[in-house]
């Protein structure tokens, strides 16, 4: 994991791929506002439940987005390197996997 | 679905669990502010996707809280009450598990 | 946790669910047998995971299934007692969603 | 997806991986089995839903193994190739990903 004084930087970054995150970044702040005005005003509980779902869906397609630059942006350099290389490249997109995305 | 012109309301809501969604929802909020710092950044992908796991768990947290007062304040009076009500509230809670939580 | 010498039972089992479950999980035996030969013939990674998830689908309909009968059966009668009986089974419920089911 | 008569198969197996699968898929059978006898036996419905999260963890193990076998085995050539053939192959690997894995 980067740290915060030595945070690490994508190899490369698609713009397309950045800008649609952007976006949906921002229309999930706005959801989670949204949710907090939700249980401020004591609404029904699964119809709170069920946009805390829809917000977790518009994370899972940043985490996509994400991925899909990874792997072809960043894994493609060190897979194409062979060797130890991609083996750690592989470790980390298996970790990412099995660890995060659900 | 209640919508928005005549949204439905829960039965009763622990002042204990919303003072606590409501806390968790603004760190979310900042939680997002720093994932869309994070992408403009072009910071290392997994690490991004570590950062967008630990909001979905954090929403987890929200959603578990929303089930546990739902149980205990809204199903409740209706299991009680029995028959179709309580069909139709067993129905509701399978619905939202298997539909809404992850 | 019920252990094998003492093991715990439900409350009630409606007949419908338990022939549904016994019948589904003859069927998923039948599935991860048919998953064995896909590996043993080297198939392709891909067109195997499919198979799993498939078969993880069919697993998700069992625990919906004993879901709806402890909910039904077993769940009632502990809330509609109520108090710390009530308090426990709301417990257990949740365990169970958060712990168990995905 | 490759049909029966026509199934795809891996362009390359580890014997490891292979043999620690086809020896997970025999163990979840048993495991299988006796989720049939718990259910036969009216065993408590969150004991049960226990066990069954508990072969679902383990036809993770196996996607997981699947997964690291296609992407060290199979992936790698195709991204190596590049363009055209690289591109189909991520968009299958996120495809599996985010359909099949959980």
């Amino acid at each position: 994991m980067g740290n915060e004084t030595h945070p690490r930087h994508a190899a490369a970054v698609s713009p397309d791929l950045k800008a649609a995150n952007l976006l949906r970044l921002r229309r999930i702040e706005g959801q989670v506002r949204g949710l907090h005005k939700m249980v401020e005003e004591d609404r029904y509980c699964p119809d709170i439940i069920a946009q805390v779902a829809s917000v977790q869906e518009a994370l899972r397609g940043v985490s996509r987005t994400l991925m899909r630059n990874h792997l072809t942006h960043c894994a493609t350099s060190a897979i194409a390197r062979g060797g130890e290389e991609a083996e750690r490249m592989y470790g980390e997109i298996l970790d990412v996997i099995y660890k995060h995305l659900r």
